[in-house]
């Protein structure tokens, strides 16, 4: 709890997260005039009603107050400069802006997420601000996601739910083997996977050297075994043969590879990849896979390593 | 643009973003009442003043109308439910939530990113709804990021920007081989790179079709060369060692990679990696390498590929 400080109370109101729109108007010369607003919201449905506040300090206020309307503007995600601009001294705020005039008068832009033209319904003085009520008298609305406002930041909700929903998931899977046995953990309903653990900016070294440490000591990173993508989950994985100083860990158990063992590991791609183990120890020579969960190539590697 | 109907108009309503609020006050026997609203904003700092709307056909309206005061709680993103909880006909919604008594008396939820406890300072009727103009006589505010809403659903930018921020980026490039010669890229400042490219969900597979596709016919995807990450840029890189039928490209020239030619690879990752390449390629031997920016291991492969 606070006293009431106008900074401190500014912050706690920056905490409810806003649209941001233009509001605009034409002055009694019939120049366009427009200010940014977050302070806006729908009142009623039934008659059609919306409000925005205007400081008493703006020097719009007059022009706002004795407007026959005033038209909002929603600003969509990719209007920032616009939001900037309309919110900052600039000479001539509607040069920088595609705009044309709405069917009641103030001006619309364009790209907006929706505008609102209306004309004025009521004013209500409200301490330092006055609040606009507008009846709107014509509107329209795009599919184009809006522009927040957040503790004096945008934010682009939409966009960084595109960007996350396209970007690649990075999987890393440890293969630690003790004499041909693989250390395998129980799932649901009796199924077993390879140790496998989510990549983030830590990076993989990072990530596997982490998702070893959960299983014991004695366990060496080692060399890729398996570059392969996941198309239906829209993951990437890769897999390390890693090597236990004995068979013991903290979660999962040591197993030899045999078919009733490989028939309970669910994801198919990790399947194949131990039945190529299994065969794979059975020659003693082991190979680089890549490719995706039901198909690619293998390439051999010499059994001693290089390092550089 | 469209004639009012009310159904339209309310989703042009919604394309302005907001947070979700859970509005309470107690009824004249003291029982707690409380909504969801998203039609709140801040109005005033001096006198300190803040709004929100509320339906005349709620059965709330007349609670609301006459208590002496409301308190406005601005959810946190993790409080869906308790707007779901606040949104339906439930019996007793303050069951579901940890709440006490502001100081002004209007119960006041836990975990919130903000609560104003308020004085009744104006009612304003508007069309459908009555406006509710509190004086806030109390409230305080926490770092934790607010719940928003747009167009029907929830939003929740912070989370997503940390899931973002979170993920490791996944980068594949193509190192172009033709008799020696390798094709390289001319970027700012007279540097020098390989053909690169973000992975998004398509995979890497795809990725690096495209990728090749982009410098022409003839060029066949070939094996993994190196595996790397990028700690300093917190990405993760695979490298695949292709083939060119003719040493042609829409972008970039092929050429022999002698120190001037090395010393132009901005990226000292893939300089290294380059470096490498030619010595493999006097000696005729490719192996798979894995490590980080700075250092890493080498898996010699043997000439011929295997397939599965």
């Amino acid at each position: 709890m606070s006293a009431i400080d106008p900074r401190t109370l500014r912050n706690a109101f920056g905490t409810f997260m806003t649209g941001v729109t233009v509001v605009t108007t034409r002055d009694p010369e019939g120049k366009p005039v427009g200010f940014t607003a977050n302070s806006f919201t729908s009142v009623s449905l039934d008659p059609p009603l919306v409000l925005v506040c205007l400081a008493n300090s703006s020097r719009n206020r007059s022009v706002f107050a004795e407007a026959p309307g005033f038209a909002v503007n929603i600003l969509s995600e990719g209007q920032k400069d616009i939001s900037n601009t309309f919110a900052r001294p600039v000479e001539d705020r509607f040069e920088a802006v595609t705009w044309r005039d709405g069917p009641f008068g103030a001006p619309v832009l364009d790209g907006v997420s929706a505008w609102f033209d209306c004309s004025r319904h009521k004013l209500v003085e409200a301490g330092d601000h006055v609040i606009l009520i507008g009846k709107v008298e014509a509107f329209d609305d795009s599919p184009v996601p809006g522009l927040g406002y957040a503790r004096g930041a945008y934010v682009t909700p939409a966009m960084e739910a595109r960007a996350l929903a396209s970007q690649a998931e990075l999987m890393v899977s440890a293969l630690i083997e003790y004499q041909g046995e693989v250390l395998l953990i129980p799932g649901d309903d009796d199924s077993l996977a390879l140790p496998v653990a989510r990549v983030g900016k830590e990076g993989v070294s990072a990530a596997l050297a982490q998702l070893i440490a959960e299983h014991g000591a004695g366990i060496e990173p080692g060399f890729i075994y398996a570059v392969y993508e996941d198309d239906d989950a829209g993951c990437q994985h890769i897999s390390f043969l890693c090597q236990a100083a004995e068979p013991v860990s903290r979660h999962g158990t040591f197993k030899t590879l045999v078919p009733p063992v490989l028939a309970k590991i669910a994801d198919p791609a990790m399947r194949t990849m131990l039945e190529r183990f299994a065969a794979e120890s059975r020659i003693g020579n082991f190979g680089v896979y890549y490719g995706n969960q039901v198909s690619g190539k293998v390439r051999p590697i010499a059994a001693g390593s290089g390092s550089q």
